[in-house]
């Protein structure tokens, strides 16, 4: 038997964006979540679980955190309701999974994960909900997503932190990669409309190489293909650092920012972000978490 | 000025798919569809039209036509509905539309077109179709979409011709390229199941080198990011045979089929398949309409 032993490692964010006064005032508190959600990664990584369900578990303890914009506290839709996307996808097999239009589904990314499980990639709207409620995840009524933080952020066209998404990459110690992102979109954005998140390829992916999360304007990170560009210039020679920058300024090319995390089979990381702030966190074994907000 | 005065170039195809009965008995109907919508693409580039417009009008007609899963004849889900997509990206500054899960925009490309014209990307469900409806698409009952052809197939569970999707490639006279494609889905698929055809940078891409269509097992085709991938091989000096043959061979390493069309900005063409049949046709300024079904 071919083991392979890695050094396991996990690297989140909570949306690249503005350093705005939400993101001073609850500096404390975010930082104190984005620990916990390294903790608790690290927990599951020493006892032996694999990348994908370190990633689903980071995932949803932020889709439940009212200050991040994914699950509870989403950002709104014009029409005031919350509509929720996410993906995952595993390195080993480049197995896939994204919904779009969740609106009663308490963590899009178990949603989302249920896809991957199964034969499909990509399942939206009501059909995902009761695809996701047929296999055990749990449903709420749209009002619970729903903060007051969000329908003040609505009424006043302020695109608040959290501005983007929340996103975890992880590899374990068998050396397997995956990645993970979850988001509410953009405050008043049109009900229907789609971001980069769901979009396997766009805002996330994972082969045997590398796994990326992206944040930052949804549809330029379509446009350019962020998340499979970045595997493909790995493939190509470039260190992931090389890469993640190259990428980011293409969709700086069209106008765009945001941010992403990406980490390579061989433990390499790269954090990068073009808006002014991108609340992330790393742990690597061996090492104590580490989390940053606003500086680099 | 920098003029650029290129020889135009049209490729179009209606889906990758098994050497079927049904195929062969509508040969010749097939066979004069294609002509028609390379004549129309013709004219079209003749007068001055931009590749994006010659490929909104190809797929239109081919929308139009019964014998193709996109628009009306459109493959069924499991409960008996259409539900289709597509999506359309113009090279010159990669804007781009997609649409999914429509059930009554009468030509979801022309959806997906307007998509593209506003800020968004990606759009789904009811309010993509609202959408399309404000920006003057026609809409049609659902019943309109659904032959008696795919209600056959759906009470068989048969995957018969057309298997997939619609889709064009072209490189206008001056220089610029778009990428077309459109799709009813698989039939007996889970409503709220999207395959790659909207999903930009896994069905469709254009940018200013290259522009891809494809058409076969959505699901893999995304898991593998088959259009940008060509794009990035390309960028890297591989011919575009070259590219879009690897990536049609990474889509058979996770067990799927397919083909696709592409078409580079110095003028080169690639059609591969891996199916036993695509139907799929070709004009390049000067010469005749070209149309293939099974031969290659």
């Amino acid at each position: 038997m071919n083991e392979v032993r890695s050094s396991p490692v996990l690297a989140i964010h909570a949306g690249a964006g503005g350093r705005t006064v939400k993101l001073i005032e609850h500096d404390a508190e975010i930082r104190e979540v984005l620990g916990q959600v390294l903790d608790a990664g690290r927990r599951l990584l020493e006892e032996g679980a694999d990348a994908l369900e370190v990633v689903k578990a980071a995932i949803t303890i932020m889709e439940d955190f009212e200050l991040f914009n994914a699950g509870r506290g989403a950002a709104l839709c014009s029409d005031g309701s919350a509509q929720m996307s996410a993906s995952v996808m595993r390195g080993s097999d480049r197995a896939a999974g994204g919904v779009a239009g969740m609106m009663r589904t308490k963590n899009p990314v178990l949603a989302a994960s249920s896809v991957l499980e199964s034969y499909q990639v990509l399942m939206i709207g009501e059909h995902a909900e009761e695809f996701a409620f047929r296999h055990g995840a749990e449903q709420r009524p749209n009002e619970y997503f729903i903060t007051e933080r969000q329908q003040d952020n609505l009424r006043r066209h302020v695109e608040e932190y959290p501005a983007g998404t929340v996103g975890a990459v992880c590899l374990d110690s068998s050396g397997l990669l995956a990645a993970g992102t979850s988001t509410g979109g953009v405050t008043g954005q049109p009900p229907g409309r789609v971001g980069d998140s769901p979009v396997i390829g766009a805002g996330t992916w994972a082969d045997d190489a590398v796994a990326v999360s992206c944040t930052g304007d949804g549809e330029l990170f379509i446009r350019t293909g962020v998340a499979r560009t970045i595997a493909s210039l790995v493939e190509h020679g470039q260190s992931l650092g090389e890469a993640t920058d190259r990428a980011l300024a293409d969709v700086g090319s069209l106008g765009g920012t945001g941010g992403l995390i990406a980490c390579g089979a061989d433990g390499s990381v790269a954090l990068p972000y073009t808006t002014e702030a991108m609340p992330r966190g790393l742990w690597r074994a061996g090492g104590e978490p580490q989390v940053w907000l606003v500086e680099s």
